[in-house]
């Protein structure tokens, strides 16, 4: 999916929601246990009751590779579901990979060739030729760690070498690797206080925000300080939209709970 | 495996050799094409034909999700055949993952649990808690990268915050994490230069170091650099062993290789 495309989606629905699919056998409705795939049945009723609401969907790798074999399959079923019945919906792969290049190859060809994803996470510890092969795919594109929503952020992400945080390095490093056209950062909801910060170093990239809703972020923070003319940003909620229920309502919750982030965006887009 | 029983089996056989099992379908032979799990029986037979030889394996999952489900089985399998097979081999998942807490504890669940590999290659990028998750498994590992083998190292790895750099800093904060009886750090045989510096802040820990071999680092400079009492060291090579020949004597020559590297290696042990 091209950039011009998404910013067109998130136009026409008035979102910027991305909707994370992180299946937790331990959490999924107890009435899909009986099915045959359980993880693509609450996946597939998940995506048919949000899509009206979203522009993005992120299925976490983690999730599926906890199930084996399984949850491998589940996760291709879910990405053939999303390429032919939600194609105008931006896919990210949420893998967090990056290996020297003949690896990091492999990585692409699993994820954006063979799974078609529209995009993967990418961590940036290993460098350029770690990233570069995830760039060579026409209209897909790489998500770069820079700042996440988590307590351990801190222990390296912050640390200054000269005027300059390691994640304002990662930023300004890679912007060389690639352009705002296929490449995109990570940044916490939960770090709002230094998106001002990373704007004037990216003012032009979507950033994927994680951390709004279980994490405890706030949206109209991210939008006050890290919204651009194109909007720029892809909100990313997991947990509070897919668990909003336990029970066999788990879809129509899902969908309100959507909703009701779906029309908080509405009203701060500008 | 504890830090007793693969200390116990690198002085029985004088080598700490580890066998990289990623297999390419575009370099392994082509007789076993026709077979029902290419991937698998050349891993099979390339485990059988150095075991003699290596005290740990490492795939690298990379190899197996470009392959998809069905890559996902072979290394499934290869797991089991190594637990079966080589009880007293050390196992090593090269995935090098990390995420926020509860997603890390899905991955610790796959390879730890599940895939039963004593230990998994961890990005330090997300901090603590994305470490954490994967310490807490009786015998298990976790192997964090440090100083990786490749170009892309010298971006970020090596900036200066204050007088140390990331790497360092890197070493110095996850010591806290764990202990060098479930810890272990990633440190290319490319940068030897660098090693007796590493060895000043962890002169206790076992090193997994890449890059002999194709990448072209030097067995003995490692060795006089990063060698310990208990040896502290497993090196890794993957191509030059697994792909010395691609005809049909390939495990004859993987064999010839690994032999080679160990005759090496138990020349150096002191």
């Amino acid at each position: 999916m091209t950039r011009q495309e998404l910013i067109a989606q998130i136009r026409i629905k008035k979102s910027f929601l991305c909707v994370g699919l992180d299946p937790d056998m331990e959490k999924i409705p107890k009435h899909l246990l009986v099915t045959e795939d359980p993880v693509f049945e609450f996946n597939k009723q998940v995506i048919d009751s949000t899509k009206e609401y979203c522009v993005a969907y992120k299925p976490n790798t983690a999730f599926y590779e906890a199930l084996g074999v399984k949850g491998w399959t589940s996760l291709e079923k879910t990405s053939l579901y999303l390429r032919t019945h939600c194609p105008n919906h931006f896919s990210i792969a949420d893998a967090k990979r990056g290996d020297i290049g003949n690896t990091s190859s492999m990585y692409a060809k699993a994820f954006l060739e063979n799974m078609d994803f529209d995009a993967i996470t990418v961590a940036p510890y290993m460098g350029e030729d770690s990233v570069v092969p995830f760039l060579g795919h026409k209209n897909k594109w790489v998500i770069l760690l820079a700042l996440t929503s988590n307590k351990g952020a801190f222990d390296f992400q912050i640390l200054k070498s000269g005027d300059k945080t390691l994640f304002t390095k990662v930023l300004q490093t890679s912007m060389a690797w690639g352009n705002a056209e296929n490449m995109m950062y990570v940044v916490g909801a939960t770090k709002t206080e230094m998106l001002s910060e990373i704007r004037k170093i990216v003012p032009n990239h979507f950033l994927l925000v994680p951390g709004v809703g279980a994490q405890g972020g706030s949206l109209a923070e991210v939008v006050k300080y890290g919204m651009i003319e194109d909007c720029g940003l892809l909100i990313n909620a997991s947990r509070s939209i897919i668990y909003a229920s336990s029970g066999t309502d788990f879809a129509k919750k899902a969908r309100e709970e959507a909703k009701r982030m779906r029309d908080e965006m509405a009203a701060l887009l500008r």
